[in-house]
């Protein structure tokens, strides 16, 4: 491969409605995206006008996840098609876009994930990628027969041995296993197929995998954990790591701590791509763009304003005046130093609760970015020169406008920079975001 | 619904090549389709050209299901992409016929599988039919981290509480729980959701599923099952039956048992299709057909043939000469009452080894039918009318050819005999097969 420019990287996040909180609410959104498969195709076909490298879906086994059930039914995240069949369903009304799905590794099988990756990256000639979480969220335990959510560390364990045994079965066939002879009949040189037979703490998987080598390989491995397990299991395993990271200092940090944590398994920095979610409100002119913004935020329904505080901030503010002040919170119910931020900042710029969940309703812990497209494509710049991203996971606030302000204005400026692609570089996802082609394990 | 004349329905059975063993040998078959999303294309825009009510995918969740090593290099089924993969990426490339998947409740949890199911029937506009098995399979247990493979009659007692939970899953939201009223800022009505609870001996599922309700009430429930265990599980809860019936009189016998049982759960027969598969080879003359048929077979190579055997009738033949006889089986080692069929006849008609795996190598248990269009439509319509089918789960031999001789030849011949639609009657699959929209239970 020539070598060539360092490029911006872009997934685009796929949500029913959009990414801001009262997105369904606005009058030209796709409110019922979640029953409707077109409105997906339609969100798809923008983002691959756009050169974006890829689709991102996150996932979620519960109807529950986030809010209180005051909140709960004015949003619409409740209920939308389950992602991989989506995804799959994308692969055939898409011809270069990369498909990444968010899997668990909490409550599925290796044996089953493995083979539906691999079938997705040869339905769509190269394009899969697998998200793997350990699923955060308790609640999800009890749809699947268990007593209790995995402890996090625990989690982990069986993330990294998981996350073996899927690997070990997409080499369960070489590259050219399949001859097809049709004089000799034979179909597949056994030399060529190669029996996993794992055996390990959590899982026994004998293989081989039924499903031929794919495309890429193997479907790019994406991770989005920030913990420090998380962080680990990135540098060692992932390719792309999605993050949350609300200010560039926060960004930089998390991308010198991947980066460096890589060396220690021998890898080069480089093919690992990392991602912030990017919030991003554009407009022809800044008014406008502050226009958009304000019109959502004020569509945020004070119950679900709440409920995405009392949530964030661990403490239940049901009933609670949303123009009175913030409350303080016990030093003993404080859940993470996010929350302390936050209580310290509403204090200091003496913030009303409806003041405070307007603050963090929009990018809702990503970074949060409403200008011009050159005042966006200022802080992209920044963010990617600075070592801060590889690339942005840009979360679009409504369907499909946003994310058609940000292919018609963002893209056209972050091409003209040289910053990003005017043509897709190849096939596969891996081509597109410069990722090497891996070897199968059993080849010298 | 107006009354209509009752008439033929037809599954497509998809599978890597053709039904045929040595399929993937012929000149202008699929051999790649295991890797080949477009050869399925292929297949089921042809088949929905022949008006098919839907298309099936059996499944299997390990690489080596039956053949033994020697034979299983020289086959096409070893490896291929994921049918419920598949054929959420097939949702988009079609428009009229049905997608029924195979998955296994022994191997899959109710909570994924209510929710893919129900997002396929979503992605298809209400095309999805769900094709519960309990999984014969004992290898299967080895990619899951299983000990063994689980018991018939326990696999049949989850497989029940499964379904169970499934139904109860997909009847979480009513139909018009989602009223998503962009002023008021209320997305769903929560008096239309119901969170399911279930604790059982199996399993523990909260609910409420995290997609809508799907636009055919629900997918269609398939089953497969021949044993008493799997009719008496068809009888109470399937909508459509695939059976494999190798006489008339053996359909005639399957059909009015699982009819009759229907009785004792108070369902009205007609709302259950049985559907046995149909091996079928024509051509314009009875010649024709049959000089397609002999040069398939003519293409079973001897080793395919003797693990095909060896596997059917329990014992290792690898090894004999194919063209010496069949040698008789010690009554301790005969599997089933089909070995000791088998075994006799071959005795009776002084069949060598190739004689025999060639007779069986067709259908393999399922009616073997070769002819003009003339023949098969009169086959086809003495099972229908005589009480041995509804319809019939046509595998053709090889694809794409003997699938396109079935829609340009035999499908006409039916049509002019009145006994097959000349249009789709509906949009969704239940339409089409003319089952009722089932009613969600908790509303009045």
């Amino acid at each position: 491969m020539a070598t060539r420019l360092r490029q911006i990287k872009l997934g685009m996040f796929l949500r029913p409605a959009g990414h801001h909180l009262a997105a369904w609410r606005h009058e030209n959104s796709q409110a019922d995206a979640g029953v409707s498969f077109e409105r997906f195709v339609e969100v798809a076909q923008i983002a691959e006008r756009g050169l974006f490298d890829m689709l991102f879906s996150a996932d979620s086994a519960t109807a529950n996840s986030v809010f209180d059930e005051a909140g709960l039914r004015r949003m619409s995240y409740v209920a939308w098609i389950e992602p991989f069949t989506l995804l799959a369903g994308l692969a055939s009304v898409t011809r270069n876009i990369g498909l990444v799905c968010t899997a668990s590794t909490t409550y599925e099988e290796p044996f089953s994930l493995a083979r539906k990756f691999a079938s997705l990256d040869h339905i769509s000639h190269g394009r899969a990628g697998w998200n793997l979480v350990t699923s955060g969220n308790h609640t999800a335990a009890q749809n699947f027969s268990r007593n209790e959510h995995m402890a996090k560390d625990k989690r982990y364990l069986r993330a990294k041995e998981f996350s073996d045994v899927v690997l070990g079965l997409w080499d369960s066939w070489e590259e050219d296993a399949f001859i097809r002879n049709r004089d000799s009949g034979i179909f597949f040189d056994p030399r060529k197929l190669h029996t996993l037979n794992h055996v390990g703490e959590h899982f026994r998987v004998m293989g081989p995998l039924n499903v031929a080598r794919s495309p890429q390989g193997r479907p790019v491995l994406v991770q989005a954990g920030a913990s420090d397990d998380g962080k680990q299991l990135a540098a060692e395993t992932a390719e792309v790591v999605f993050t949350a990271a609300p200010t560039i200092e926060e960004g930089r940090a998390f991308y010198s701590d991947v980066k460096e944590r890589m060396v220690a398994f021998g890898r080069d920095p480089d093919s690992l791509k990392v991602m912030p979610g990017f919030f991003v409100t554009t407009g022809e002119t800044s008014a406008e763009a502050h226009e958009k913004r304000e019109a959502l935020q004020a569509l945020i329904h004070p119950e679900v304003g709440l409920a995405l505080l009392s949530q964030r901030m661990g403490i239940n503010l049901s009933g609670y005046d949303v123009d009175g002040p913030v409350p303080d919170i016990h030093p003993d119910n404080v859940i993470s130093s996010r929350v302390t931020l936050l209580s310290d900042m509403a204090r200091r710029e003496n913030m009303t609760i409806r003041q405070l969940y307007t603050h963090i309703a929009g990018g809702r812990g990503h970074y949060d970015v409403c200008g011009t497209p050159k005042d966006i494509a200022d802080v992209m710049e920044e963010w990617f020169i600075t070592g801060a991203a590889d690339g942005f996971n840009v979360m679009p606030p409504v369907f499909p406008d946003s994310l058609s302000d940000f292919v018609n204005l963002v893209v056209p400026e972050l091409q003209k920079r040289g910053l990003f692609r005017t043509a897709y570089e190849g096939k596969t996802l891996r081509e597109n975001l410069g990722l090497q082609r891996p070897q199968n394990r059993y080849v010298l």
